[in-house]
């Protein structure tokens, strides 16, 4: 297992973490002054700065993308949605690759209409298919873009890339139990938030294997929780055994970054710096 | 499948969907009004009137118990936590047999001290042993009392009785790897609100088969979920495919009663006659 005690060149941002308090170029700003040498960033922060100055920034100040969010979002009430889907899917490829992700993160896709509170069906098998589907065309599309990509995110790991769905209305989330391969293509972006509790998290983490495994995403389930999206803790705030956890992770040949993504109304009304410091000090004493 | 669509004979009401309209006493006379021939009562609103009391009430009523809430709560920080746990179920025991239930449903625990917002440990691991122990001693007591009981609740029917929690902090809730034997005494409460998600909800409830399935209870999930405990939705207002859940529980033989259990701040804020005649016209029509 890597010792984190002493540096922090495996930490790697989520963007999300500090979204509130600065657009990208300022969060890159504040990350090369913390040394932290690997963010992923999701989309709308990259429009909304524009992506060749995103690429400029993150060339200037020597950061690297360990991911890029997000993908996915594939399910759909008709057929133009879900070709709309498949588009916006392609465009986040691209922009991954002109960044150098060397993947996309999808979050798939719950059913239509349920992000925005108006879920237009019951049918979670139909948005299952949807979501199968829509990652089999979309990978389709990253071989031939040469990204290693898209991996799935927040999938409890459970069979290696088999369907699975958080509990959470808005953005339940599934994978696909039809791309099965170990084709080096599609992943798992495990994030300890969605699947400490698994009591078969250690052997589904090593069924996964290091072929699969992807990324690695970390916060702290907290205590109690207060909201369902926006309430996740800072790493050591909480109840996860993110030791234990790495510990599985590593053991079953994972060596990449590992990402700190807390959506948190807390952390986002501190101020930029001392919340970087702050995950600095926990990847080294917690994660 | 059973036709719920002229009568409400295998409705049964969990007591706390009402809690704060009435005491037991107003629930089981507002229950009768109804026709309503059977409730799930919690301990404490037995406790707040008096079992000798609840019991007379049930027979002039002539309504029956489904099942008892609850036992459980095996977890704790030391031997004589331990030890207070299983005094507090095999009370739970004598009492549910005083009131002819035929089950007593299990809400088995979380690590300790979580449900007051201040967890004692991390250790998942072993809240979950403790949790085995703890269900294997009260069985044992159980088998002498002659109740075919205690029921795990709110397990997703994962492999039979083996481990799994929900993802709340508070209330995660474990069942048990050991204990797997079909011995008639130790089974499932199903409930739809936990489990409705679940990619492989079918063929687990089919693998739970007859013997495992002791109660079925149902509500809806909302979207948005504005709150992790008392936003629950009556049967029809959210997108739990409710008809075919119970299609799958009857298919595996299950044929007792279906039991309403909603904690929800609204309907808590309703007439208690108002209510119950939502839930006997939503258990025919979308149960």
């Amino acid at each position: 297992m890597r010792d984190f005690s002493t540096d922090h060149r495996w930490l790697s941002i989520n963007t999300a973490t500090v979204r509130k308090q600065a657009d990208l170029i300022g969060i890159i700003e504040a990350c090369a002054r913390a040394g932290i040498r690997a963010i992923d960033p999701w989309r709308d922060q990259v429009q909304a700065v524009g992506l060749q100055r995103v690429a400029r920034q993150l060339g200037d100040a020597g950061v690297t993308l360990s991911g890029y969010c997000r993908g996915g979002f594939f399910t759909a009430t008709d057929a133009a949605g879900l070709q709309a889907a498949l588009e916006d899917n392609r465009r986040a490829i691209d922009e991954a690759k002109a960044l150098g992700s060397p993947c996309v993160v999808l979050v798939v896709g719950s059913l239509p209409g349920a992000l925005s509170g108006q879920p237009a069906s019951k049918d979670i098998a139909l948005a299952r298919r949807q979501v199968t589907d829509g990652i089999a065309a979309t990978l389709e599309y990253a071989r031939k873009a040469g990204r290693r990509s898209p991996s799935s995110r927040c999938i409890p790991c459970r069979r290696r890339t088999v369907p699975a769905s958080t509990r959470w209305s808005r953005r339940s989330i599934f994978a696909t139990r039809s791309i099965q391969g170990r084709t080096g293509m599609l992943g798992v972006a495990l994030d300890a938030y969605h699947v400490w509790w698994d009591p078969k998290l250690e052997a589904q983490i090593a069924r996964a294997g290091r072929e699969r495994l992807l990324a690695y995403h970390v916060c702290d389930w907290l205590v109690p929780t207060r909201d369902l999206l926006n309430d996740r803790g800072m790493m050591g705030d909480g109840i996860v055994e993110l030791r234990k956890l790495r510990g599985w992770v590593e053991s079953a040949g994972y060596n990449g970054p590992v990402e700190v993504e807390i959506f948190s109304e807390h952390w986002w009304s501190q101020p930029i710096d001392r919340v970087l410091a702050v995950c600095i000090e926990r990847f080294r004493s917690i994660v």
